[in-house]
């Protein structure tokens, strides 16, 4: 294997591979058929390196993903946003009316609402994966059936494009991150002149003013939070996880490295994910 | 029309329907077809109430409905938990065996990922709707042919409930709001003797300290916060929409007022969603 292997969720052609493309360009890409997977290919040392998307314009955050971060030994050296715009794919060039049943993931399907309800006479089934509904449907080659999937899986696949742009909303982004073992962190992210991103993960009891004073030691050093949500902890009608990422300017990793050393000593179970580059993008995430 | 109409998103037998019986039990309740057509009946005055998804244990905040709840002038007047467990429902009893396609809401497929994949002979269709799939599938009376969807809706359409628990996570539940137009607020709220909770929209300009800022009032005056989570403002990379609940314990209502009139202070756009009396219940929400 080589020591450069990136591993993501899916298969060649998803949109996490292509994010995993983007993030490391000479490393080679690891299909895993689920989160799971991907997470433990990176802590064992299969892969190198991991894509792992983290939160949907639409969607919101990806709590499975974060789950998956609290629980394994790994570190965020990277983020990037990626557009996400569904094509339709078919084996061949057919009018649209020829078409009669699409085949994608559940989410891409919700997220193309207006176009199956502009096209009635589609029927939609829902399958594992965007990318591999494309591969099904092409090496398939069915004219009365298409893919909705991403225009990198057309070509993957050698599938023909009918119509793109098929999401209702076009800020439709979504957010990477570049996950490895705490030990292969690339000493290059401390080199560079963007801005520094911090995500933590914690737990803060339900009493008044337990997060204010958390929050207090950013706002002292004048370090900008750039999201922050609460998610009730299981089972615990008291307690919260929170999501929090900070941004320190260039030059002040030492404000932010208090602010947080600050924030764990008011909260329980914190996790600094990672510490790396801002992603410099007009994408509102 | 009845002035006890209460308005939902869907057909009978979705998920939305039996929270709106919850909430208004002799009220006649409307079907509509998509969010916004719920909001304009409350808003017309078409629906003297509506029931409204707003966040789920597993797929987060509902923003859309934030985004309407921003948009019109509805005031929220109760809050409510549901326990969303999905069923498999067919025209009659048939062995699972025979099952080759089941109908539903494609979130529905997403949380039941696991008994598709158990069963990989069954074929999964996304439609609009999980009560819809249920009277298609019961109407159709197809034996190789099932939906995915609530109990109320075998019921609703005198299907038969081949198997219960299909979702992934049994922790699985949609909190709900009520909403009516403002002047329709039920003046019972505030005799009740249980905390009230506000719901709060507002934009914070993302510099250092603004967030803290605006939670300041809130720690000094004891009043507890059940949720918060920035978004980040469509074509705008520097300001953040909030979403905040706060809880005043009963007999505190006037330090929950100051908080809000002191965060509007610092924040923008700041609505009152609505003061309504927290749901007491053991779900995580």
């Amino acid at each position: 294997m080589s020591p450069d292997t990136i591993a993501y969720q899916g298969v060649p052609g998803a949109f996490s591979e292509q994010a995993a493309r983007d993030f490391v360009e000479d490393a080679e890409p690891l299909a895993c058929p689920r989160f799971e997977d991907l997470f433990d290919a990176v802590s064992s040392g299969r892969a190198r390196w991991g894509a792992v998307p983290i939160e949907n314009t639409l969607a919101g955050s990806v709590h499975a993903c974060y789950d998956l971060l609290a629980k394994h030994t790994v570190t965020v050296a990277a983020e990037a946003v990626l557009r996400i715009s569904h094509a339709l794919i078919a084996p061949r060039q057919v009018p649209l009316q020829d078409i009669r049943r699409v085949l994608s993931h559940p989410m891409a399907l919700l997220q193309c609402e207006r176009f199956l309800q502009e096209n009635p006479g589609i029927e939609a089934l829902a399958v594992h994966d965007t990318a591999a509904a494309a591969q099904e449907v092409i090496c398939g080659g069915r004219s009365d059936t298409a893919a909705i999937a991403s225009l990198r899986a057309a070509e993957v696949y050698a599938g023909v494009v009918l119509a793109e742009n098929l999401e209702d909303d076009p800020m439709n982004f979504t957010r990477f991150l570049l996950i490895a073992r705490p030990e292969e962190r690339p000493a290059e992210v401390n080199r560079d002149s963007r801005p520094l991103k911090t995500s933590l993960l914690f737990r803060v009891q339900n009493r008044p003013a337990a997060l204010f004073e958390g929050l207090r030691p950013f706002a002292l050093r004048g370090i900008n939070m750039t999201k922050i949500e609460s998610r009730p902890v299981r089972g615990s009608r008291f307690e919260y996880l929170f999501y929090l990422d900070a941004v320190a300017p260039p030059g002040r990793e030492k404000d932010l490295d208090g602010a947080v050393e600050a924030l764990a000593r008011c909260s329980t179970d914190l996790r600094r994910l990672g510490t790396y580059p801002a992603a410099e993008t007009a994408a509102p995430l």
